[in-house]
């Protein structure tokens, strides 16, 4: 009998230094879980990265956003090589258009401990899912400087936030929730932002109306960075702007043993674009070339690309041959064991 | 022989709730360390409050600055009480009028764990000094709403920095390292806030060139919260904008074990009118009456403020007092033991 298997086409950008290691390793398990699953992947490889900057001047060609366009998903390793190109060169150039462009409006990081990793916290038992929003707020890059250099200098920085924006992300925080434990902690710090803040308390206000059967939590941004520390398990969905956001992930990738376990996506809910996926943590220059990078971010975040295309028994296959591995200790203590062998341990797993 | 005894001028500002408990036991430590170390106090309290609020309608009288300025220093034990008067009115009524009115640019807080105290990290060994800007950046109260309540709303918050107010707490981040172990860490986030991070780090650059005893690292506040988390030993004072500073001092409260043990110096560093201390938590009304509010943050305090004035011999009989007490086990535990037991063993270790 002859079947036809769904294919999907994925654009694949490892970027720069362990970005290329990890992603050649989410895509060693994507290929091994297609061919257990019944589905097909077209994957097309860019090289876009620093590297690419330095021998054309640019991160990505001018048509970069176009090509990117016809995929079903984007799958991005790590940009950045600041030794060589600044920060915000790379970052600008790449990463960030590409998150603005599909209008990957919903960041989201599972931030929960793998089974055999000792993280730094006493507290074991939490499973939050962060969600950030993505496209303006703090980083909508309004502002700037008069007077510069001089003795009055004045710096400015505007974040602006519109009520579609708002609301979109906080919706997106509901519906998730309804797939989870049906609780929204939203984060704000509106006893000391009272534009911004308030108006976003009164948005959380209005769509928790349309969710009665969710529950929802008001916390500050200081109050709530205080209990990721001491009570993490108290936390289900948290939903933030894209700063209180940023700095939220950060802090659950730390909790849930460092960056080599923490996934992420970057999602366009209404499909008009790709979505984007990939690992939280940057190129890593100080190891990247040694082989040892922790390909679990990387292949966890395949995992969530997956899921979002819609083939979400092999994402779960993938999550439990995660977990498989790092309770038998393989891939728990950052540096210490190959990322072939973890990537190897991993595809074993698959195979059981 | 006669000698005349120095006298300091107190102005002791208990405030709501679990402030009047703990403000109570910190002046009872002050007493007992003053008759020790040769100084006299000459307090004299105000019943500022939420209870003032519904009272008169103000939290404190019109020349309630104009009173303050004469004090030597200003002892405040908490603000607020949500359930009768909103936080936006008692905060703005009272405590950040008081920082803006004597220029009490330098918020500091020292983050260590006590002895006997269990943390919520694997980590121990740490010793933090946070400095937090206080008067301006993202807290600066500069914004607005347009189209309010419609579809197409917008609102702004603009963060505002100027030279002198980053230099100036910069430098004096600079001047604690000196009495430190040398190493400043200044926390930003230049890749995402072009103009107003950007212009702090320049500053940064600037004052380091000043101080080429001090070491400097520059931090983005992401990866500064995780680090915190991960590697707290690795750090010894860290210098934020107002916003920064304010997740990363709940953080640092955090892991030295709660809001029972952070204590908290709002200083103006040139004198030009008094200084505040306060401990880092609120007026927690769910405690509050029950006599079981944690003193130690307000008697550390205390501490600060009476380094500040110059007896530092007594200060640092306070703080082996209180080290004293929780490596006996007593107020090591949140809610466990009365305020009025910690408070009296804090004072009978000053005695022996
Ligand atoms: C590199 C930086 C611009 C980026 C961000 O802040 O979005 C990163 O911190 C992240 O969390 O993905
Ligand atoms: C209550 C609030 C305005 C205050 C602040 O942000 O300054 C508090 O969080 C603090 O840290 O002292």
């Amino acid at each position: 009998a002859e079947t036809t298997m769904k294919t999907y086409r994925l654009a694949m950008i490892p970027g720069d230094g362990i970005g290329v290691e990890v992603t050649g390793a989410a895509m060693q398990i994507l290929e091994a879980t297609a061919a257990r699953h019944g589905f097909a992947l077209a994957p097309q490889w860019f090289d876009w990265s620093c590297a690419h900057y330095i021998a054309t001047g640019a991160m990505m060609p001018s048509d970069g956003i176009e090509t990117l366009r016809g995929f079903d998903a984007i799958y991005l390793g790590a940009v950045g090589w600041p030794e060589s190109v600044p920060d915000n060169v790379s970052l600008h150039g790449l990463l960030l258009p590409i998150r603005k462009a599909f209008d990957q409006y919903a960041n989201i990081r599972p931030h929960r401990l793998l089974p055999g990793v000792e993280g730094p916290l006493r507290a074991q038992g939490f499973d939050i899912l962060c969600i950030r929003e993505n496209t303006e707020g703090e980083y909508s890059g309004a502002g700037g400087r008069v007077h510069q250099g001089r003795r009055n200098e004045v710096a400015v920085e505007t974040a602006i936030f519109t009520r579609n924006g708002v609301e979109r992300i906080l919706r997106f925080a509901f519906d998730q929730a309804r797939q989870r434990r049906g609780h929204v902690t939203s984060v704000t710090k509106s006893n000391a932002q009272k534009f911004s803040m308030v108006f976003w308390d009164e948005v959380t206000r209005e769509v928790a109306a349309d969710y009665p059967d969710v529950t929802v939590a008001h916390m500050h941004i200081d109050a709530m960075a205080a209990r990721m520390v001491m009570a993490p398990e108290s936390l289900d969905v948290v939903v933030a702007s894209n700063l209180f956001g940023d700095i939220l992930t950060d802090l659950g990738a730390a909790i849930q043993g460092g960056l080599g376990f923490a996934a992420s996506a970057n999602i366009c809910p209404d499909g008009s674009g790709p979505s984007m996926f990939e690992p939280v943590h940057g190129s890593a220059p100080d190891i990247a070339g040694r082989g040892i990078a922790n390909p679990i971010a990387a292949i966890w975040s395949a995992a969530l690309m997956l899921d979002h295309l819609g083939v979400a028994e092999a994402a779960r296959a993938i999550l439990t041959a995660i977990e498989a591995t790092t309770a038998k200790g393989i891939g728990t203590v950052p540096g210490r064991d190959a990322t072939d062998k973890i990537t190897a341990q991993i595809r074993a797993e698959l195979e059981t």
